[in-house]
């Protein structure tokens, strides 16, 4: 007999549950302080729900659940797993007009891609999203990355960039490149890859795309300028249409608000060749890496003002952005830098013979009672085994109830950092633990 | 235009998330508190692996996912989403025989089933369950008692029944009643059913299931015994066979250590018509019912020896209980019992003048630095509009940076329960606020 998981899903034991919750209470946290709020949706969607959102590509990667009934034969499927937080957002959003805005949610949950598993990337796992919706201030963008950059340091991490574009300067870009409308998408998806297939990859891409050479070398006018801040806006602005002088003014007005909230300017890069990859943002897109990780982002978003009209055909603006909660779980674990949250219960209440079962019962009822995670030895087995299984578990107190002193109503407390112990009543006992 | 959820799925809004939220975590704190740990399984299944465990009315309900490739076309199906999550617990039991024994867990996920949707019944909904693995005690049994019984104390009920029973027991009742191995579970099905269809109809089940009359007389002894506690045990024994006497012997320790642990004894009925639906128990059974509210069961569970040997062979007993999540927030809801946790941010920041906006971002970050829950008013709007969006939305205090404030680093706090305000360093709100 075999029997394994599901191809590129995982379970979370205790020690590790214990980790990720601790991690996500810390993020959430972060979300809490900024004013955003918990939003729950279906992890089932259906098809024409996710369907053309993403681009082609993510339309591959859904996982799609088969119809019920007559359907099925057929292998025709009305329902899907949900890629994203973002698309059943802006779903929410347009079935429930009534919403008070700004609308600001946070969502935890796992989302599912019908992707190739491989070391570190799973078909089920979990996304980290904070939106705003219902605003074009630059405000709500700053706010974006200010929270972000938060919950990143609350996790601990002190060397990060963020890296800064915007939707309307790549489009630009392409413009000047000689790009015509329906060529844009593949300009910006050539442009995204240039940290993974390098400037003459880059250039090869374009001119497959048909983009003609005097096109290309004013489009590297603008890719090869150095990387900053307010000086790249500088170099920037004189290079693009009005359109993308428009994305360039938006940034500076980002890059400000977000140093008033207090993300250091030194912290921030504008970053002409980033795109993010996917297809419904239309202003400012930022991304979070490590500085000493070369691993890619571990958060990213956007401002995506045409996704909601996609589904109520009424407009409503909105920006988020994504914190990459896989890869940071991971990085931490790795470093070693687990919160410690409490390993298991803090006591265990040892059962000295069966006919002091009751005994120890009532007092593991009373610790429980009073608040204090117990544990009560549930198998019958000498004392010996008993002190064993608390020291391998990690207990750090053990209740020890003998005849004797079941009999004066005291029992033994001891602690099993140092071994001390106390003879104690119950009320003793939780006094003591409470402190 | 249209725009729907799937059939069967919920959105939860942030009024209602921040309520099912604060059940969640009572709910988990008093898990925790008995040493249960949280674990984490997927939603997505080997097909395999979900089939076969709950009887074919749960196979028919398993929502199948398609094949990825090749086999989409047929409608080739691998994966399902899980039905519940005992199955993915025995799972992770026969695929990690490393864990330390007994495994105590909790996890509080949804389950998917393509049931027909109705008033209160979902085909996405969440379940709640503890489980003790690794261990025949009655002792875990009476733990599995204890938390669903603190469990719904602790969200505020305190009028319900525990109602208990033993699968050895039920089984005796239908060899008693002349029933072969193969109609066992026929007569448990109709049995079951005795609260919903009555005497006679539970009657005719039996006849049609091919029961003889004598047969069934014996079998009426057994149900029209008054169900009480000790006295319906006393009356049970001599009425079944050696398996039966096994099952009664049980439920009277388990009902002495659930006293023990704090179980009101005039809280725990014997019910020898209770089967529980699932086929997978083998011991002690029970569920918890409110007495006021006549809506079957609000949490239920059992013991399932058996199911893990179904995945690795090797037998590891378990217990646990399922608390219905969803009913019971429903019904918090409906008697407008909803705890009250903080509706939404405590502060609005709100904004002058956009020449002032710079002051009141920086109030709002070390509001939030400070740990204080904390909006900022994004759009450009008139202050009486933002006045008017603080109250709506049910803040505690705003913030009101005026010019002449900005200048003498002072501002005005104004608490909105009362009207009163006072003028304030950002030091000074910080103390007042965490006050």
């Amino acid at each position: 007999m075999s029997v394994h998981l599901a191809r590129g899903a995982r379970d979370f034991l205790p020690e590790t549950m214990r980790h990720r919750r601790a991690v996500i209470r810390t993020i959430e946290d972060v979300f809490r302080r900024y004013g955003f709020e918990p939003l729950g949706t279906p992890a089932i969607e259906r098809i024409e729900t996710l369907t053309g959102k993403y681009g082609e590509e993510g339309d591959q990667l859904l996982f799609r659940i088969l119809k019920r009934g007559e359907g099925a034969a057929t292998g025709e499927c009305d329902m899907a797993l949900r890629y994203d937080l973002t698309v059943p957002l802006a779903r929410v959003l347009a079935m429930n007009p009534g919403l008070r805005m700004p609308f600001k949610r946070f969502q935890v949950a796992p989302v599912w891609r019908a992707d190739r598993p491989q070391r570190g990337r799973f078909r089920e796992f979990y996304q980290c999203d904070a939106d705003i919706a219902g605003t074009t201030s630059p405000l709500a963008d700053a706010e974006c990355l200010a929270v972000a950059a938060d919950a990143l340091t609350a996790l601990g991490f002190d060397r990060f960039t963020l890296r800064l574009n915007d939707r309307r300067i790549l489009r630009s870009m392409a413009r000047v490149a000689g790009a015509r409308p329906d060529q844009e998408i593949g300009v910006l998806i050539a442009v995204d890859k240039l940290d993974k297939i390098g400037r003459d990859g880059v250039d090869q891409a374009l001119a497959e795309l048909g983009l003609a050479e005097s096109g290309r070398e004013a489009l590297w006018k603008v890719l090869d300028l150095p990387r900053g801040h307010e000086t790249t806006l500088d170099a920037l602005a004189p290079l693009l249409d009005d359109e993308g002088r428009e994305g360039v003014a938006t940034l500076r007005e980002v890059l400000a608000l977000a140093r008033d909230l207090g993300v250091s300017a030194d912290r921030v890069a504008v970053d002409p060749t980033l795109a993010r990859g996917l297809d419904y943002y239309t202003g400012p897109v930022y991304e979070a890496v490590l500085d000493d990780r070369p691993i890619g982002s571990v958060a990213g978003g956007g401002r995506y003002d045409g996704l909601v009209g996609m589904f109520s055909g009424k407009t409503v603006p909105a920006v988020g952005v994504s914190l990459g909660l896989e890869r940071l779980i991971t990085i931490l674990e790795e470093e070693g830098r687990e919160a410690q949250a409490g390993a298991t219960a803090d006591v265990l209440v040892t059962v000295f013979s069966p006919e002091l079962r009751g005994a120890s019962v009532r007092v593991a009822r009373a610790l429980r009672q009073a608040g204090i995670a117990t544990e009560l030895y549930l198998d019958d087995r000498k004392l010996k085994a008993q002190l064993k299984h608390a020291d391998a578990r990690g207990y750090r107190f053990i209740a020890i109830l003998g005849p004797d002193e079941a009999r004066e109503g005291r029992w033994t407390l001891k602690r099993l950092s140092d071994g001390e112990q106390w003879s104690v009543t119950t009320e003793d006992a939780i006094s003591r633990l409470l402190r």
